[in-house]
């Protein structure tokens, strides 16, 4: 038979994938999962979208242009500008989600051998796309004592060599919830400058901050038009995760025709998940205020619960619906496995997201858990009741 | 500012990309263009699919499953079935339109520098996936003159090198319309098992076969499951470009377990379009009747009217709704963009794909043109007949 792509043999396999096969078997046992491993929120899409999708007028399902339909992305500058972010719709590639964004970006950046400092631990799939450009992560360390700040400026600059191509922050920050200052911005872009470095951010949470923080964003930075670069999408925002709509924005210009002929090549985003995400910009602000109280509200419950559990650490996270937490254990594949295997309380059980596959150095996250408080509160608190008597009868 | 990738300054833009400002200035000055250009059908997308999104009851639109939803990879199945096609539900990735299942398969079989054998003049995207995995095209030229067949199996068996890694067909084939017949597809067949070598058909244009023809698909073939992988779309079938939804169809477990991981790693196909897709399962024959009926009254109209045009030479197009047309001149890209800057007949004119795009070979289809026919009968010859006046007064 003939062989696979040594590069396909090294992609990785999603690190929650590995669990799911004992998940389906617990399912079949009949246990209730709580699941706390994924991104997928519970809340409700916006009606505005979804109405717009059922009042489709559409009679010959078109390829759309393959930046994006321009009465999106004109709606678009519009909403950026509302964040303080002045960009023109011609600065704007729609993409299928954030992950196409990500995957055409790394191509159009970076080749085999060139590397991306990213501040660690981090989304597990920016490995994924760099495996399949062939860019090496360096990673920047951040420590759950520090809530997962960036580590010191000068212990930064110390990871940049000659390969460095760019520097990539998820902010706020999946699976940390950390939330970066307008001053750590601040002192990226200047070392990216320095160092004639892309900074990349991945904003597909700016919504999702709370305590009064206020998010600053890349592109308010001045004098880095050719440096930054933003992905966006609206997944999370909108709770749309299935729509597949996501966007690249730069002032870049060689950028934005490079990832332009990534986008050309595979003709157009979905259309009528951009029918979707045009409408989706007028939901009220109603809707995300209601949204956050609620986060804000499962972020306050689930910390609270997991302090009381001895052995316990966990960080304060300040935006997204993730947290980081440290758990009195060795191995937390294990863990996870178990959990879904051998414990229960009443038929239910919990699935969470071993930290390892969120860290690129080894031995890393291997005490740590993911977890994504996209359930109600209620089932949250039943959810971390289990964690806590299962590690009293867990053996490593 | 920092420099984009090796393989970004590669990456070919769109053949037609170019075309595009002076069609908008044709535009602007109050002329009509025919678009013979591009693989954009008029035909209507079936009612049952657009009906289904209409009718979604979809309140939060979440990640579906990386490979596709269970129900419709089963439903897909049962239409391969029907097709001669014996394949599972788990033999199948739904992807985000062909082109990122042939991005996929690209990367998942072939490391930088390794080669695929496609047959030329090929579609034009095929490149564009070549250049940005790093692999290189060997083209096997095809001629006008014996109808775009295959050339003879000793000088296709001369192009295999230690780095080829597969073979690739379009059948029916964009941009000739070609109809690999049973003998060929087996002739390739026995090649790529003798070399163990990857077979690969780009099927989207299965259904769009005339003249009492059979399609003869490579999953049809015997003792080659380790060998054989099929791209879909729904994108001409259902007159759905704009959905992107598209499988990868193979029986060999290791390349759908290395797709897969790519799969995972952008999370999922776009839900509403795989609504709609199900749906159009469910699409009548009649409509197919119709829309065949359609194509070729129009492919003999167009044929015939270019073949009253001195000096023109036309394939005879089996399938699809394409073809390729050598017309009496010396640089299509030329006159193509003379057409539409410098041409009308009573303000109208015609923009059409230069085919110098469709081939690797430097200096190949200079003089050819594709035309899609996916217009109407009437707009069609009067297309033509614009084409032939204008061969009239253009000067090389
Ligand atoms: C940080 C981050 N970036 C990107 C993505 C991918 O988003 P999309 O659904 O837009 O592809 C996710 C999804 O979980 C994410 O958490
Ligand atoms: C031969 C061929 N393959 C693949 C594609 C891409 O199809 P999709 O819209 O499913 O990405 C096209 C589109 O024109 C095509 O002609």
């Amino acid at each position: 038979m003939p062989t696979i792509s040594k590069k396909g043999r090294l992609m990785p396999e999603s690190p929650i994938r590995k669990l799911v096969p004992f998940a389906e078997q617990a399912k079949k046992d009949g246990k209730h999962i709580y699941h706390l491993n994924i991104g997928q929120p519970d809340i409700k899409t916006p009606e505005v979208a979804l109405q717009a999708v059922k009042d489709n007028t559409v009679e010959i399902l078109s390829y759309s242009r393959s930046e994006g339909s321009e009465t999106y992305r004109t709606k678009l500058a519009a909403y950026y500008k509302k964040h303080d972010i002045v960009v023109k719709p011609e600065d704007i590639v729609v993409t299928t989600g954030a992950s196409e964004a990500l995957l055409f970006l790394f191509s159009s950046i970076m080749d085999p051998g060139d590397e991306v400092i990213i501040s660690e631990p981090f989304y597990a799939n920016y490995i994924a796309f760099s495996t399949a450009t062939g860019v090496n992560v360096v990673p920047a360390i951040c420590d759950i004592d520090d809530n997962f700040a960036l580590p010191s400026i000068e212990t930064f600059e110390k990871l940049i060599t000659p390969k460095t191509k760019s520097i990539l922050i998820c902010n706020p920050g999946n699976p940390t919830g950390y939330l970066y200052s307008k001053q750590e911005i601040k002192q990226l872009a200047a070392l990216a400058k320095k160092h004639d470095l892309f900074l990349i951010a991945d904003e597909v949470y700016r919504e999702f901050v709370y305590d009064g923080e206020t998010h600053y964003s890349i592109l308010q930075l001045e004098d880095m038009d050719e440096h930054t670069i933003l992905i966006d999408s609206v997944s999370k925002r909108y709770s749309m995760c299935g729509a597949r709509v996501g966007c690249l924005v730069s002032r870049n210009k060689v950028v934005l025709q490079t990832v332009l002929k990534y986008a050309q090549a595979r003709l157009s985003p979905p259309t009528f998940a951009q029918i979707a995400s045009e409408a989706a910009l007028d939901t009220p602000q109603s809707y995300f205020d209601d949204v956050i109280a609620e986060y804000v509200d499962r972020r306050d419950t689930l910390i609270k619960e997991l302090q009381h559990i001895e052995g316990v650490k966990v960080g304060s996270p300040k935006g997204a619906f993730y947290c980081i937490v440290e758990l009195p254990i060795k191995n937390s594949d294990d863990f996870a496995q178990w959990l879904l295997e051998h414990f229960d309380i009443d038929g239910e059980t919990v699935m969470i997201a071993p930290a390892g596959g969120f860290y690129s150095t080894p031995g890393l996250g291997l005490n740590q858990v993911r977890i994504a408080y996209v359930l109600n509160k209620e089932s949250l608190i039943k959810a971390v009741n289990i964690i806590k008597e299962a590690l009293k009868v867990y053996k490593d």
